[in-house]
């Protein structure tokens, strides 16, 4: 049976689960210095990714990790029915340039950092529905994300202790409707929420509600305790979210986080050596810790249920400058290593 | 039986078609003095819906198309599982940030223009997967669009002829697994095509291509030829990018689009007195076509079976600045008043 069963007011659980094909995380140079350096398919040395500007690079370094992915599935573009991706350059950039040459039908998406999990979910929809096969993937660019979203490096401007480094990375995964797994069972869309937080270089804060609230939807949707699953991977909150998630958590739903959480931005570099701050954000960098870190853990079978909530800070520069308060939203993908729990 | 059948690449075929339940369209003042004057649920003379910039006041007209939607057809937010939307503005402003306070689960979409056809065709597959209703939803400003991809209207830059008037307004459909019609039978995904256009003021020809490949795949995989349909629309390729439609497609696939293509950036404005040159355009101008001029004439039977094919640029200011060209995109969404063709 195609689809699945709804559960509360947008949770799924898959009829047919699609399970994991192939995967592939590409990095930049300052990721392939940390504590997953074993771990990615490629760690490239020049920044722009062979290209003159930071968008053009980020375009190259998600297309590789599009096609990389699909090498390592033994796949064409032609196997492939949709590229279920987005990026945080205004206007797709990224993704939108390198779907020119990639010739797979490209469903564009923005989810800010959400979109990893975003992308599984809607690349999930469509392969329980009747799809064969869709590459969920996402990029970001440190150099092309401080640009954008804050100051040019070459200003120079001072970074606060609560800031995130935005990780140069990008992560692919192929799902399909064959396959032996991990598998996709559950997912939960999330709601947009705002907590009030302005500065845009706490996003961390500005995300832990939203997280907090579909981590709970998803739970209450499939009678599941956090201690169910193996790990708990949150997207980007950083070192300073992670513990505000924790606190909330607590606070609000009365369950701990303990041990088997952990957040992607926390485990991509190493806080004491790389003077990130608050840790890793961007979609590249949930995207790049869940195609080299957790689902190689699932295919070796260290891990069989993983609950992966990515956040996303849905933040506009323009509208910060307005005084406007940053919205966020957070979806979840539920994995594991049976089709059925 | 839920889900759909897939033909070709990435045409679908609803086992279970969603029916449209409620839609709504909103527009501005100019928009409201055009040929569907009679046809819009509301027409905002304050070009600041209320608020004190062009952003926010995009957000605020987003919002009421998706609550007088909701309204229309009896709904509250809770009884809707997804709110499938995006906008133009960097990072989904409009539709973010009205997200916030519909508390519907938001899925981001970034398709450019194409975005209506791009939200209807994934609320489709969500709908047809097991979701109870989606909102599909988009919007644009003339104002927040001509400052974010061209230059603020204070410069008072002159338009050349083949540029197009970003319409402001936006519109919404409630699609649902109950109702009565008209359905969403059949889509198509559409591939990233660029055809090496690099004036900004073009958008129409730079759409044409994705439009006629769209088109052609949708018509292959399911059989069927251009006279098939009461109507085909395009979305926003305007007078100039019409042309070259008709055409291009003639060249191409010796098929002639006849009386029954027209396309909804010709539509939304007088031409001969509006002096919007090439025509409408913007995300907001095949949503709010399609809510005041198409689905009326299915609910009252004049259009039985109708193509509708939103066309995006997926243009960014950044890289066409950096003499890049533009990438385009199409979707198609097959209405039928009845469920089986």
């Amino acid at each position: 049976m195609s689809g699945f069963i709804k559960y509360g007011q947008s949770s799924f659980k898959f009829t047919k689960c699609p399970s994991v094909l192939s995967y592939a995380a590409i990095v930049g140079k300052k990721e392939g210095e940390g504590p997953l350096k074993d771990s990615f398919d490629r760690i490239e040395e020049d920044e722009y990714f062979g290209q003159k500007t930071w968008e053009s690079a980020e375009s190259a370094l998600f297309k590789e990790a599009v096609v990389t992915a699909l090498e390592k599935g033994g796949f064409s573009p032609s196997d492939i029915d949709l590229l279920v991706s987005g990026d945080l350059l205004n206007q797709c950039t990224a993704t939108g340039y390198a779907a020119r040459s990639l010739t797979i039908p490209y469903i564009g998406l923005y989810g800010a950092c959400s979109t990893m999990a975003e992308s599984l979910l809607c690349s999930s929809v469509f392969v329980s529905g009747g799809a064969k096969r869709a590459v969920a993937a996402t990029s970001s660019h440190f150099c092309g994300s401080e640009k954008q979203f804050r100051f040019p490096l070459e200003y120079g401007s001072q970074r606060p202790p609560s800031s995130q480094w935005t990780v140069t990375g990008s992560g692919a995964v192929v799902l399909g409707e064959e396959g032996s797994g991990p598998y996709i069972t559950h997912a939960t869309a999330g709601c947009v929420i705002d907590a009030g937080i302005t500065d845009a270089n706490n996003m961390g804060a500005a995300m832990v509600p939203a997280f907090c609230d579909t981590l709970h939807r998803h739970l209450t949707s499939f009678g599941a305790k956090p201690s169910d699953y193996d790990m708990i991977f949150s997207g980007d909150l950083g070192h300073l979210g992670k513990k505000i998630a924790i606190d909330l958590f607590y606070e609000e739903y009365k369950e701990n986080l303990s041990s088997n959480y952990d957040d992607c931005g926390c485990l991509i570099f190493d806080n004491k050596t790389q003077d990130v701050h608050s840790g890793g954000s961007g979609c590249g960098c949930s995207a790049s810790v869940l195609c080299s870190h957790i689902l190689p853990q699932m295919k070796n079978g260290n891990l069989k249920r993983v609950l992966f909530i990515a956040t996303g800070a849905l933040m506009s520069p323009t509208m910060s400058l307005q005084g406007e308060s940053i919205p966020s939203v957070a979806h979840a993908v539920e994995f594991n290593i049976c089709p059925e729990k």
